[in-house]
C-alpha cells in the first residue's frame, strides 16, 4: 500500500487514541488535498457538549475554515472508523472525493456506539422511526423554496 | 392543530424565509423543551463557509450550548423541511425526542438540493456508492476500541 496512505491513516489513528487519553471519543479524522494534510481533528462530543462533534464533521468544518469555502472538491477524508449517516451526510454536503476507513460501523457497535442502529432507522419509512417524525405546516413552508426558486444570484451547495 | 405547536413551525418557516433573503439556504429549525424555545437557528452553509452547518445542526449545537451538555434529551424540533440524513444522524446522536418538519425531502429535490440523493447512498453497499470507500489498517485503528473498552469513567453519549 502506497505509503502515504499509511502515514494519513496513522495519523487519524493516534488522533483516535489521545482522544480516549483525554476522555473523548475514540476517533480521528484527517483531509489531505495534493498529499498534504489540510486538518486533523477527534471527536470532541463529550469535551465540547456538541453531539454533532464527531472527527469528521470537526475535521471538515476545519479544513473549510482554512481553505475558505464551503466544497471540499479536490480532498480525501481519512477516518479511524467508517463514517456515521452523520458524517456520512457531511461528507457528501462537503464533496469529497474519496474516503479511506478503519474501523468498521460493526466494530462501532461493539464499543457501544449507535452508528449501526442509526443506519437501520435511516433506511426506515418515516413513520416506522424510533424518533416520531410528525408533517405539518408544509403547505406555509413552501414560501421559502418559492422565494429560493425566484433568486438569479443564489448561492447552491 | 395545538396553536403553540403552529407558532413554533411558523418561527422555523420565518427563519428560511429570512435566510433566502439573506443569501442562505430556505431553511429554518427551532428546538423546544417544555414549551419554551431554547434554540432557533437557520441554514448558514454559504455564509460560514460550513457545509454541516444546516439549520437542524446549528439549532442543536446552540441547544447544547445553551444547556450545557450533548443530551437534548426532553427537547423536540420544529423543522421548516425534513431533515436530510446529516441531519437525521445529528438528531438521534442528540436524542431528541420528537420531530417535527413541513416541506419534504422530495420538495428538496425539486428545489434543487440534494437530500433525495443522499438518502439513496446512504442505503446502498459501502462499495456501491458514488463517493468510493476504502477500507484500510483496521487492524491498527483497533487499538482506540480496546482502550476505550478498558476506561472504567468513560463517558458514553
Amino acid at each position: 500500500m502506497n505509503m502515504k496512505k499509511k502515514l494519513f491513516m496513522q495519523k487519524a489513528i493516534d488522533l483516535s487514541l489521545e482522544s480516549v487519553k483525554q476522555g473523548g471519543g475514540p476517533f480521528g479524522a484527517v483531509i489531505v488535498r495534493d498529499g498534504e494534510i489540510i486538518a486533523a481533528q477527534a471527536n470532541h462530543v463529550t469535551q465540547h457538549n456538541d453531539p454533532t462533534a464527531h472527527a469528521e464533521v470537526c475535521t471538515i468544518r476545519a479544513a473549510c475554515k482554512k481553505l475558505d469555502t464551503f466544497d471540499l472538491s479536490g480532498c480525501e477524508l481519512y477516518t479511524s472508523c467508517e463514517p456515521c449517516p452523520m458524517c456520512l451526510g457531511a461528507i457528501y454536503w462537503a464533496h469529497l472525493d474519496k474516503v479511506y476507513y478503519a474501523n468498521t460501523r460493526e466494530d462501532a457497535r461493539d464499543t457501544g456506539f449507535d452508528d449501526f442502529f442509526i443506519y437501520d432507522e435511516i433506511s426506515k419509512d418515516i413513520d416506522k422511526r424510533m424518533i416520531p417524525f410528525e408533517p405539518m405546516m408544509r403547505e406555509e413552508a413552501q414560501a421559502a423554496f418559492t422565494e429560493w426558486d425566484k433568486l438569479e444570484n443564489k448561492i447552491g451547495y
